[in-house]
């Protein structure tokens, strides 16, 4: 439980890579999907169920925890893996994106932000400091730097003093940060659509020097091909030896197009919150499994897929429970489709270690293409 | 998959019998509790932690299931057990319950019942004959008789006409069953709260002739006392040597008192619904997660349990889950409280083959009272 943080590239293919980052809780195979564990628990699955789909780390929320149950009282529990009997990696937010997408009463200054909570409205402050100590009070893995979220769309003036601001809160994050075996710091890209802020952005935190680099403020309602061109223009001003991780991202597609273009981590609400509303991911497209044409679908789910969803029941069963607003419908499908992002992120691996990548992006596509035909 | 339905008593104590029941889908170990599953799905569980917590048989709902997905298209694919992959006995209700409690604008009469759904309003109409098709659809190992529940607290002369009914539709139901290797039909015994009624009706259901015989129209508002008094009087006149069913009980303390006196099987909601509402059961008494108290408590649910949630998580770690409402927090509660549940059914099996029922009984009571005296 104490290696050396580090990052080990095995194999590449064109911008792609297939790692192994090394952390105190354990391993993970990059590219990596992160499900997002916000309060405490990846919804609607039992910790071992998650682990189960593949996945090696998970993604904890600072804004959430911090006001419920509290930092301090997740610490006296032993640190988050052990409060929510996940023994494996996580990697907590630093809070910056839930205080613009949750929070009340925002207000920004230069040492930090001030804010009234979503559940009962008491007040509460975040700054750089403090989101690195409570991070490191939950005793996450991976600690994220403290940024502001550069809304969507804003002006290059608005984005580029968010930008500097987030810079100089990364520099103060890293500050903060009790280097200990087997745990790192991430810095976070800021500068919206702006390519000139990006690299900037990505020279400040270079300067600075984190464990790993994350590109944020994209998947913000810029669509995919914007956010592809920001990586193409952004990932390459990243230190090579070190992992890259897209944050808040996203759809099957999205994280294909940015492994190849270099990401190595990913985390995205997607296929839980789809799971909880009747949305299901397979190898030949989304599935909303609310539509009637599946009352009568003696078939699996997936005919591909070995998930239990897939393995026990037939759509119509799935069907009806998401049609009755049954608990088990959000269980199994959270089941699949995490279930999928695994298999998906697997796969990915192993078309860059095959040196195959390009053959799999036009499968992928092809097969989701014969998917929408037969819809 | 085609045993005879039958009834084996391998051991008494007392008034109570320690028995299995075979059944075309396998045998089940009485004293049992059924979990229920009203709409083809015990809620927050998949069907294989059902059966891990000792549960060998579970209850479905004729009016859920006739009004969503519907008996024919659950017949389509192939029976309820294949619909909700639980390959083990299934015992459904006749409906006759759910009419009087949940649907709207009911009309009796000698013929049936017509009522409109409480999911949408539409019409639909329950005769004893089609309540015995719907459970031949669902393939329920166990059918119930149609019967009119009831309602409490009911005159004399209000008790006597509608138990009357019951047993009219009752020799309807027994008509109308289809007879098949290791299915059977149980009938109901009504008559309120009145000993001579449920003599009468007693005796009705033995001319008739079932398999089985269950005591309806308790637990449903008359008290532990009333309750157990009229079983006192009522099982004496049941068959000896077939199931008896206490339908819709209950508590702990209810089904050791009723186990007392010679019942053998029992459905209730408690122990699933308690656990989507922040309620355990344990040795020492119930326990609501959402009070304050358990916040920073480290210790387990339930010391002497071996279920995940007692295993695997803090009382701390429960408590929070309650109080953001998560779905785990339904899913783990409902287990420990089936585990409850069914590690209390293999005591009472223990102590009855042990010829020390009472031993039990004394032993279960003072840990409840240590239990309060501490809380």
């Amino acid at each position: 439980m104490s290696a050396e943080f580090g990052f080990d590239i095995r194999a590449r293919d064109g911008a792609a890579r297939r790692g192994v980052l090394s952390t105190a809780h354990g391993a993970i195979d990059t590219p990596a999907f992160m499900p997002v564990g916000t309060a405490a628990t990846v919804k609607a699955m039992l910790p071992e169920s998650v682990a189960s789909t593949g996945a090696q780390i998970i993604l904890g929320n600072t804004y959430h925890l911090m006001l419920r149950p509290g930092a301090e009282r997740i610490a006296a529990q032993g640190g988050l893996h052990r409060f929510m009997n996940w023994p494996s990696p996580i990697l907590t937010d630093s809070g910056g994106f839930q205080v613009m997408s949750l929070a009340a009463l925002r207000e920004i200054d230069e040492s930090g932000v001030v804010f009234r909570s979503h559940l009962d409205g008491s007040q509460h402050r975040l700054t750089p400091e403090r989101s690195i100590e409570i991070q490191h009070l939950l005793d996450a893995d991976i600690t994220m730097a403290f940024d502001e979220c550069t809304p969507f769309p804003a002006t290059e003036d608005a984005a580029q003093s968010s930008m500097a601001l987030s810079m100089r809160w990364a520099a103060r994050s890293r500050g903060a940060f009790r280097k200990r075996p087997g745990y790192g710091i991430f810095g976070i890209v800021q500068g919206g659509v702006h390519p000139a802020l990006r690299q900037i952005s990505a020279a400040a935190l270079r300067d600075i020097g984190f464990d790993g680099y994350a590109v944020g403020g994209l998947a913000v309602g810029e669509g995919q091909e914007t956010m592809f061109r920001i990586l193409d223009e952004t990932v390459p001003a990243l230190p090579a030896e070190r992992p890259r991780y897209l944050m808040g991202v996203g759809k099957p597609a999205d994280l294909i197009g940015a492994v190849a273009r270099g990401i190595d981590m990913f985390d995205c609400v997607l296929p839980t919150r789809s799971g909880r509303t009747a949305q299901a991911f397979t190898s030949s497209g989304t599935i909303n499994l609310r539509n009637a044409r599946h009352a009568d679908d003696q078939g699996p789910l997936d005919p591909a897929c070995a998930c239990p969803a897939c393995k026990s029941y037939s759509r119509a069963y799935l069907h009806h429970l998401c049609r009755c607003g049954e608990i088990l419908a959000s269980m199994l499908l959270t089941w699949h489709n995490l279930h999928y992002y695994g298999g998906l992120m697997r796969a990915l691996r192993a078309a860059i270690e095959a040196g195959a990548l390009g053959d799999f992006v036009a499968g992928f596509h092809d097969a989701q293409a014969r998917g929408r035909a037969a819809a």
